[in-house]
């Protein structure tokens, strides 16, 4: 997975275990796009502490997946569902399946997903 | 929800921030169904640790609920695909839905999911 699409994943799942001065520095950083030197001078900390807390919060968001695996979870449901999407309209790339056998395919899938939920 | 299910659902996704012991204690009263004197013997504690470990749990786990609602985002998920499963198999009670029809309002129900993903 891209490592920006992967980092925000991460926060969006387990950003609010972290602080509220972790994540709004985290935040700018990561998604703001700000740079280290400004946002040093903004909270008014060292350019080192904005560099540690970056790294420290990168650390909690990943531990938390490493212990839940919450991404993961939904990831794999968001695969299931995209397949069920497509096959509902049909673009399912080379089958000739009738209706029928698409409503069936498509239930088998809902099926997994019900056992994985 | 039943107060079960709901247990076991917080347990299932927050458990692993507990720490072992905590884990092991909770799920002893919770799930196992041991008398809170049987735990205390069993671990070498008084009564009054054990009621208060398993308070302190159900605390942490409904506080990562309130901060990460993932369990309420899987429940309605899984209320979308059980509609989804059981339109599949056309029980859908009282519609008179072509196989189209019914494959495109699963198609609708399928784009919901992926926008709540």
């Amino acid at each position: 997975m891209e490592d920006f699409v992967r980092k925000t994943l991460l926060f969006d799942f387990y950003g609010e275990l972290l602080t509220e001065h972790q994540k709004s520095i985290y935040q700018e950083i990561v998604f703001d796009d700000f740079s280290i030197s400004e946002i040093a001078r903004e909270h008014g900390i060292s350019r080192q502490s904005v560099h540690d807390m970056r790294k420290r919060c990168e650390k909690m968001l990943t531990d938390y997946e490493e212990r839940l695996h919450l991404v993961e979870r939904f990831l794999t449901i968001k695969d299931h569902v995209t397949k069920i999407r497509d096959l509902s309209e049909m673009k399912d790339a080379g089958s000739a399946r009738t209706p029928e056998e698409t409503m069936k395919r498509i239930g088998e899938i809902a099926d997994v997903i019900l056992e994985e939920l």
